[in-house]
């Protein structure tokens, strides 16, 4: 069913492929680090699962493995970054540099991104910012499989939002989560083992309420966040919306149902209006506000004071936003990757490929 | 059941109070445009309504009618305002402002309030970004009604997010929005037609799933957006934090379970770890990205490819976020406004107490 590796075989075999493809050392480097951040992180949908996909992308030649990344524009605390169709695991870290880089001269730094692609998880480059002693936010936008309330049409991707803020003797505050009620990689484990899904998941291809998990390869749509209008997904709806703006509107890359797909089998959009996809990262130096100490004290009540907070019957505590991924990478990092046996194929096909060991 | 005023004469009214209970005649304009914002707009739980609940507070001698407004810390793109415990209504765009100088001079202006009030709605303050050409943000934490995911225990606020974004044609784009499924405004509206809330909008005092209106009145608590784990709420839960976070532990202001309440018959958390109410609010200058032409008419597309969705069988359209509350504000100016019968008591007895006509 499965098969137990190291973080370090697998972030050595990502590295060889993202080289193989043509990549720099330190773009593989930076490459494999952001994809195996989502193995460690327990985002097992989002981490090496995906590897071969990437490389379907190099092949179709959606992927440039060799960019250079540019900024063509610029204010002291704003920036839009050219990916150049570059990974985006590589165009992020790149224009989480920018962003920080500006934060460090006036106090914060704002970049958007065009011209990318896939990012892996945002959580990662969100964290970018925190050994700078600085709150970190990540967002992307994605090819369209969510329908904004009373929307027949996917118009908007899963579109996540990542903040990252540091705190003192606790561990930093890492909140990373999809704008729509559940993300694609729930509905396929629920598949795997022929379940239904909640209600609010998922609507038919008419937009009717559906639980059915396979809905979204019968044409049907993920739902925003709130599921529907009476439980607030025009809410999930908005923060989707402005996921895609400040992504794909804001630095001139494509938006709405035009973002390119991840999966390399399916069709571009045609009469794309912009360039790739669009990302939007932020950094912001702690003590451009306050004293870093007077605020991680705070920040270390706040955390404390959530976290002991009184449980429903039932339930452990109340959970601090990035704790239990915080949990899983040292349990990763000590015991290694467990990895479901069709990831494994998927990967002992790309050794075959490209003649080199697993 | 209710009676018909016009703009005028509701802006007048409260533009009296404030001017008699010690505001200069700049801040109690300011005051009354910002609170009659959210009569204008619809949202009516948030203007008048509320004008007895700030005089009551300034009665407790929890409002300074008079404040010092002044910026104790700032780097070229941030600062930390101190609103010297005055009305949000008027340290909202107070700071607001301090935002959009910045962002003139740097591209973005972020600005973390500490020792404010209620500022009414949240999008009044973030939509006054929009005709400098800039993003606006705006956002505030308030008095904890609202149980985190797995928590007995309310700590943290409705604690909305407002994001104005202009457009060319088309009319901005402005999203405001609480982050939990149902603000409390319709619960009560819930209330007084003696009807259940849907499920997912509150639980008991024991945290239990709850679908009476009156849940938060006993001892209950709303619930953030998602309602319960399976539909999303450590999402919603995660987007309160943040804003508390932000509006909070970053300015110095309270944070958590220690923000001081609206009701001035609610007693004052103890200990407090901090000054006040926090708000945050940013500003981005559209062409510190890109052409502020190229924005606007992608924008556009946006809102047009957004609005003319099929929509699902048996409703008009998707709606773009502000449409209906820049529906009904054209509405209101030219038909006036109309207020239930207990809110109209309630200014009868403002008008006598302060020996003015409504």
């Amino acid at each position: 069913m499965s098969q137990l590796f190291t973080y370090q075989q697998l972030y050595s075999f990502a590295f060889t492929i993202f080289l193989q493809i043509g990549s720099t050392k330190e773009n593989a480097s930076t490459a494999a680090k952001a994809l195996l951040s989502a193995d460690l992180r327990g985002v097992d949908s989002h981490g090496i699962a995906r590897l071969a996909g990437y490389v379907r992308l190099w092949k179709a030649d959606r992927v440039n493995a060799n960019p250079v990344i540019s900024i063509v524009h610029e204010t002291p605390s704003t920036a839009v970054v050219d990916g150049d169709r570059g990974l985006g695991l590589v165009v992020g870290p790149a224009a989480m540099q920018v962003a920080i880089n500006k934060a460090h001269q006036v106090g914060t730094g704002w970049v958007s991104v065009k011209n990318s692609n896939h990012f892996g998880i945002a959580g990662y480059h969100a964290m970018l910012a925190l050994p700078h002693d600085m709150i970190g936010i990540a967002m992307t936008n994605a090819s369209a499989t969510v329908a904004p309330t009373y929307s027949q049409e996917k118009l908007l991707g899963t579109n996540p939002i990542a903040v990252a803020i540091p705190a003192g003797k606790e561990h930093p505050f890492v909140a990373d989560f999809a704008t729509t009620t559940a993300a694609n990689g729930k509905l396929e484990m629920l598949q795997r083992k022929n379940e239904d899904a909640p209600g609010g998941w998922v609507q038919t291809k008419d937009g009717a309420p559906s639980t059915d998990a396979n809905e979204l390869k019968m044409g049907g749509a993920l739902l925003p966040l709130g599921g529907d209008k009476e439980h607030g997904s025009h809410k999930g709806y908005m923060l989707g919306a402005i996921v895609d703006v400040f992504s794909g509107v804001l630095s001139g890359a494509n938006f709405g149902p035009w973002v390119p797909p991840f999966p390399a089998y399916l069709p571009m959009p045609i009469n794309l209006p912009g360039q790739g996809i669009g990302h939007f990262f932020g950094a912001m130096r702690i003590d451009a506000f306050r004293t870093s100490e007077a605020f991680k004290a705070d920040m270390d009540q706040w955390i404390y004071r959530f976290k002991t907070a009184t449980p429903v019957n039932g339930f452990d505590s109340v959970i601090i936003p990035g704790e239990p991924e915080r949990i899983i990478e040292i349990d990763r990092r000590e015991n290694g990757i467990e990895l479901m046996d069709p990831v494994v194929a998927d990967l002992d096909k790309l050794a075959v490929d490209f003649k080199i060991e697993l």
